[in-house]
């Protein structure tokens, strides 16, 4: 029988589908095929044909925008927001716009075309999540910024218009709509509540354990009770932080560890699925927030969001979380 | 240079990203194939292949099930929602549930396999938006229905599952998050302004006349200020309406034949795109409010949603809505 189950955070209303229910194999993605050594803009040897290095890692004895780094961070080449424009606001009739003002940067992950979550080492992940906390910490500096929106896209089918492994920051000089519902949502849990509305979902997913997918000491991933899509999956820091910039040394390796073990799992049961994933904080202005806890969302794109998702919010999802669950982790289907 | 504008109703920022600026050929969808004779449920002959009909047009000397009809109205065979239900609300540990009481309908356009908007004839549309009309009336009778949503999926990338025209209903137990922000959005602004703000956006797009695809006597249709999607379309009344339902038999022509001739410019322009459209209406409960006019909206799908719109409810637009309304009138784009 079909469910209806709510976002506690913000209150969205998702269709659980039981009877369209799909099992892993109805959404296994064709394996990556190895590419035929198309040119590419972020492969080494091409680094003159991206805008200049903003960040790299790379050996101190080689020079910015040469071969030899490991991670690279550029500015977008056709960005959506443009860093040189002033912040203005004016009328226009009855509507209101804005200058596009903001930063859009791009993250080369790693001089290997071909890597993906499964394949790439847990090393190399861990030197992506600094050079994302690298340039978090740095854009937030900018008081002109007020968020910023750290977001891989991978594969087309989920918007990457390049193959080779990045990810993105778009900083924006607004704090998102969507931010802004799980701001007041888990504001309006934390009156209510007096407690972190995410702190307290990760105390149920403990207890009931039917939906964790992976848990070290300072990380647990698992598929949220009112997950949009199949195998969603949400990653939180166990300790309570609304910055993802204030992330510790030690975090970084645990949710390196944990994004690497996580994706693995993902890829190992849908066949390297196309998915976005987004990093959720604070706004740069107020970081340090009682209600909120920063968080990484997992969104594989397995399904085609129609008329009704557009036209009224509301998801419909075939696959049960406890069941994406059960499967990620290698637990055989219950029917 | 990008711009940031900003939607009157729901206060969602797009970003106009003129420096991605896309001519509308690069758009253009390949004309739909002529499908070879593949079998279809919703072809004559094969009506006892799905649930029976609730609702159908047909000659007098024809029986119910059987081939002759024009339009017909069925149940969802794999319904997301199921009327059998008992509506029924529960607790889940922190987490609340409801059962997945609703109505979930498919209305079959025409018995003609292959027409679109272009290729029907605005007779044929005309028995489809009474079908809506009727169906929306009936189910607006149920207490324990609290929205009714008629949308559209047209081609398999807009989420449509068959290709035979087909537009759906789904009836659900709450306001759906999406209808509650339009409905918050309006209200705010009514209690500012005492006035409707679609009525307003009605009047403000009669004055500049920039973004106005067609109009007639009862109906305007027109690319919106903030359009989050390339050639995104919304077509409104003229007369303050909150209701769907309440539509005059003389509006019932003038919706039809501006959504026929609105369709047209855009499979013209963009040779037979997918799409989505979504009739907007008051909640059941509450059909006439002086805040709130329904419309509908059609969304072609002609970029992917990536982790920047999922993860901030922000959209990038790369065509201008005034370039979108140029091209769709077949005037010379301007750079």
């Amino acid at each position: 029988m079909p469910e209806l189950r709510k976002d506690p955070v913000v209150k969205r209303w998702v269709i659980i589908a039981t009877e369209r229910a799909k099992r892993p194999n109805d959404f296994k993605s064709a394996q990556k095929k190895k590419e035929e050594n198309k040119f590419c803009v972020f492969c080494y040897g091409n680094e003159h044909l991206t805008p200049p290095e903003i960040l790299a890692f790379r050996p101190e004895d080689t020079k910015p925008n040469e071969s030899g780094w490991w991670v690279r961070v550029v500015d977008n080449k056709f960005p959506a927001l443009n860093y040189k424009e002033d912040v203005k606001r004016a009328g226009h009739g009855m509507y209101d716009m804005m200058s596009g003002f903001g930063k859009h940067e791009v993250i080369i992950e790693t001089p290997n075309h071909d890597e993906n979550l499964a394949t790439i080492p847990y090393k190399q992940i861990k030197e992506v999540v600094w050079a994302y906390v690298m340039r978090y910490r740095e854009l937030s500096k900018d008081p002109n910024l007020k968020y910023i929106l750290i977001f891989k896209n991978y594969k087309r089918e989920a918007g990457a218009s390049l193959s080779h492994p990045h990810s993105q920051i778009i900083a924006t000089p607004i704090v998102p709509k969507r931010v802004e519902e799980e701001l007041h949502g888990s504001k309006q849990y934390y009156d209510y509540k007096e407690r972190c509305v995410f702190c307290d979902i990760i105390q149920q997913e403990k207890m009931e354990k039917t939906r964790i997918v992976e848990e070290n000491d300072d990380f647990i991933s698992f598929v949220p009770y009112a997950a949009r899509f199949p195998y969603e999956i949400w990653i939180l820091p166990k300790r309570h932080t609304s910055n993802f910039g204030e992330i510790t040394d030690e975090e970084v390796d645990s949710f390196s560890k944990i994004l690497k073990d996580t994706g693995a799992k993902l890829i190992n049961v849908l066949g390297d699925p196309p998915f976005n994933y987004v990093i959720h904080s604070s706004p740069v202005g107020n970081p340090n927030l009682p209600h909120y806890h920063w968080h990484l969302e997992i969104m594989p794109r397995l399904t085609k969001t129609a008329g009704f998702e557009w036209g009224s919010g509301f998801y419909i999802n075939p696959v049960p979380p406890e069941a994406a669950a059960a499967s990620l982790n290698g637990e055989p289907e219950s029917k």
